[in-house]
């Protein structure tokens, strides 16, 4: 087998031609072994196999700078660096992870797993070898996809005015995670039409040298454009037209099924289910979403390039114009809404916590400054989220909390999600965002309304407050539960409910028999709620102390084990309040 | 005087066609006896009195929905909408804010300040527009400097997508705030030289119906075009070629100085000086930046389209290619950031605080994530930087502080801002940012080194201790010593220096005396340095008293006000001490 003997890039070099194509075969047959095992990004990869292949052969990674859009194309990029055992030693799956890291290998050069970024970077690395003195070849790959966020147009924009060596590669496969959306896809279409000859082309109005390619999966023509390319002294931008899932008949045909996912049939493409439970707090919210939808022709969900967040393919279809999915392109999304709330329609949008800091500005300067009525359902916020460095969902309450006039609302259960969604939709005084649940839907069966006025939830206690936030309620009511049972402590237990404020009157008057606060949240602590607890209680002798993440990039961790390194568990905090309690007597 | 018969758009439609060039003529006047008396944004005022006469002649606003980008160019649309007052009556100059502001007019949407955000807005506000089926013109004015930003092309995107009326206007000047960069403006100069008739045409590219005008100041030929295009059922694009500055000789002749600034001379253009002080943090860190530039060629400083921060056109001239002005695009910014410093040069980002939100995912996930050693300074980051709604700098400790890896700084004086510069670009471990003091320059005249291993300062004492965060310190200087030579209280005084964390260790070993804690800070509580600091403390008995300004969009306010209001004032804060130790006795 080729592929075992490649430990670096320079290996291809001395591979005779017949051997690159056996090279490109096997590199795909192990991709589909690995991701029809274990899973991935499924289509991404497969459609760069030759093109991979191709980069590796003509340039010389680590001198010349490969970098990568979101960088889960990269799994063939890693066989080629050194790194082909986790993907050819099953029990070495997980030894890499699904995004280049530098910490892996010299050839991948950043960790990357937001979209549109890489020409930005790869202005940055190709500036700094000008200013150097140096040369060599400075490549960034960028998908079709990744073209709808506005920081691709501002990297090929200044890619253009430094005016020296950048090989932008845009693997135009047709499609985003899902389907594209917008102005430039038109003429993406039109330019594959013609073959690259259509009269108006983006790329040539940007400034660049332009050169297409149709069949982007031809090893022989990528290596022939890449040798014309090479070491070349101003931008270029190779327009190259691969085919996404390409070897997998159902990856090629159902693409945005195969985008991404877990372990499949290869034969048929069926995927592996774990017995999931049917309903989570995606398909509730989708249901209702859609119910709202057919019952009102003004609501209208909005979405930046995950639409599979909320709707599939049917659904959008029958959903037609309520749903709009901007690209990947959050900023837009957000300042997007802004104008639908101004003009009164009544916009939700829908987005994971890890890709709405692409937004902030957009939230802050024109949702919440103009104290527009819209609603921000956030996913995946949560430890339980999505788990690399590169998609934590666990900054949020710090970056959003302190934007004025937007109520940060963290249900704990289902009637509480819907409550707040429904209020949040009718009233037209605030931005509301939602931190939606992560987990098992957590059913009361109790009648829940939601009011702004009487936000937070209370059983009054003594001597000990739990005050649990969101998630992690669950985890606050477990310890006044164990206080209660094992110690005949009668904790006092709170829902706060409203993450944008703490509720001051309710705490400068809480009995003066409590003696520790205990504050919970499912995120980082700094700038988090807890803080802001403390920080209203630090006029007492009341003791306060805040459980949550540390900030930090926590990657590929194991829940329990992350949970339990931050003291978040019932015996644990039970522990510390017992001790407290203890010292104080 | 027809400008003072002018209260809304309406009674432009009576005018006969002379009265209309008179109202140019009359608006161009009294435009520039305000900005020459009252200072303003001169040049793009003075470039846009005839489309916006056109503009509000021909469509119907408030029906028609004007859009205007940044909105500091909305000086004539004050005026035709019932606020020709403020422009006419030197008594009433204040009483209308530099950009829209729907609490001033309904003719003003929303309330902006950040670029390029118009288009993604009218793209929201056309939607809720057809979701509702109504019909009538949405019309986005956008500046060629706002067109460098990625927000706008997400918008030119979604916009074709939509497919519906929308009439954007690019009101191409030639000129950002100073002079444009990037393979857009290219494109934008082939079209104007052409005529319009270019080969390569981006906006034709992206999708949209084109129309050049080569003289946007030619009253006629604006109203002869928006006529045309009123009420069309599909997305058309105006390239409309104006002077900024046009009607005063020395505007348009040097557009940067004429962009914006304080009053002048209408006959000279001279600046009036209010014997402002000479030396300023900006100056100085200029003339220490310019320095270490010629002293290492791997120094380059990366600027977001606000390069008069720190250099004017000459001292950028000299510079080189050392100085990097990437447009209005702060996310492209960060993130070049980070692949100049992987490639091992030194960038130093020198940015605004209200505009460094608008790269927050670009900081956390680019620069951040990847650990780089980049420095941001962060300028204008205090009760006394900008005073408008949409320009606020007292965010940044709340979303900064939560990044990781990354270490915020907050100098207290001269020689502190120096040494934490320098140690910042001497070190290989961290992003860094210097939140660069604003106000009056604060010399110590001694040695100053820093070192993140010892980075807070401690003038030790007992009972009270008075924390005082950057701009700030000086405050927590006064009140321990009006506590000392008024009460006989020796506080414990601490300049914390880094705000990316508490100095914990310290904290948790303070003089069991201390009662009661102050902290100070230059910005919003909510998430900010104080609430840590009482998170820390949350284990003692010691009280905690977190000042700062609450987490509210304060617009033109008066920073004495403002700041009595947060109770920020020696004598308030020492009588609450005094008043809390009298308590606990």
């Amino acid at each position: 087998m080729i592929l075992e003997t490649i430990q670096s890039p320079q290996d291809l070099k001395a591979l005779s031609h017949s051997d690159l194509h056996t090279l490109v075969d096997e590199a795909r047959e192990a991709l589909i072994q690995k991701i029809s095992h274990h899973g991935g990004h499924s289509g991404p990869n497969l459609g760069v196999v030759e093109m991979t292949v191709a980069l590796h052969r003509v340039f010389d990674s680590p001198t010349d700078k490969l970098i990568f859009d979101v960088s889960h194309q990269t799994y063939v990029h890693k066989m080629l660096t050194g790194r082909a055992y986790s993907f050819l030693d099953v029990s070495q799956y997980d030894a890499v992870s699904g995004y280049t890291n530098p910490c892996e290998s010299e050839h991948d050069l950043f960790t990357v797993g937001h979209t549109s970024t890489s020409l930005s970077l790869a202005n940055g690395v190709a500036k700094a070898r000008d200013l150097k003195g140096e040369t060599y070849n400075v490549i960034a790959l960028i998908g079709d996809g990744s073209l709808s966020g506005g920081l691709a147009y501002e990297g090929l924009n200044n890619i253009v005015e430094l005016g020296s060596n950048t090989i932008v590669i845009v693997n135009d496969n047709d499609q985003s995670i899902a389907e594209n959306h917008g102005g430039i896809y038109q003429n993406l279409r039109a330019l594959r039409q013609s073959k690259g000859r259509a009269p108006n082309n983006f790329f040539k109005a940007m400034g660049f040298e332009y050169h297409y390619l149709d069949n982007g999966n031809d090893l022989d023509a990528l290596l022939s454009l890449f040798e014309s390319l090479k070491d070349c002294d101003h931008p270029v931008l190779c327009h190259i037209h691969t085919l996404k899932g390409k070897g997998l008949d159902f990856a090629e045909k159902n693409r945005e099924s195969y985008h991404a996912g877990g372990p499949f049939d290869r034969e048929t493409g069926a995927y592996v289910t774990l017995g999931q439970p049917q309903e989570t707090y995606q398909s509730l919210i989708t249901q209702a979403l859609m119910a709202k939808m057919a019952h009102d022709p003004e609501v209208v969900v909005v979405n930046a390039g995950t639409p599979s967040i909320l709707f599939n393919k049917t659904q959008r279809e029958q959903i037609g114009k309520q749903f709009v999915d901007v690209g990947i392109a959050e900023g837009h999304a957000a300042t997007m809404v802004a104008g639908l709330a101004k003009n009164g329609v009544k916009p939700i949008w829908a987005v994971f916590s890890t890709f709405m800091q692409r937004s902030y500005d957009s939230i802050s300067h024109d949702i919440a400054l103009n104290n527009l009525p819209a609603t921000i359902l956030v996913f995946g916020a949560s430890i339980n989220g999505m788990k690399d460095q590169s998609h934590l969902g666990i900054f949020d309450i710090p970056f959003l909390a302190s934007i004025p006039n937007l109520i940060y609302l963290a249900p704990t259960n289902k009637e509480e999600t819907f409550a707040m969604l429904e209020w949040s939709c009718d009233q037209n005084d605030h931005p509301v965002a939602i931190r939606v649940p992560v987990g098992e839907v957590v059913e009361t069966n109790k009648q829940t309304n939601f009011d702004i006025c009487h936000p937070y939830d209370v059983i009054e206690g003594d001597t000990v407050m739990v005050i649990g936030v969101g998630n992690f309620y669950a985890l606050a009511q477990a310890i006044v539960k164990g206080l209660k049972e094992d110690h005949k402590i009668n904790a006092t237990l709170v829902n706060p409910k409203v993450l944008s404020g703490v509720p001051l009157s309710y705490l400068n008057n809480i009995s003066p028999s409590h003696q520790i606060v205990v504050t919970l949240e499912d995120g980082v602590c700094d700038g988090g709620y807890g803080q802001r607890v403390s920080s209203a209680l630090g006029h007492t002798s009341i003791k306060v102390f805040n459980y949550g993440l540390s900030a930090a990039f926590h990657d590929r961790y194991d829940v329990n084990t992350l949970l339990e390194d931050h003291g978040l568990s019932v015996s644990k905090i039970s522990a510390k309040i017992l001790d407290e309690l203890k010292g104080s007597h």
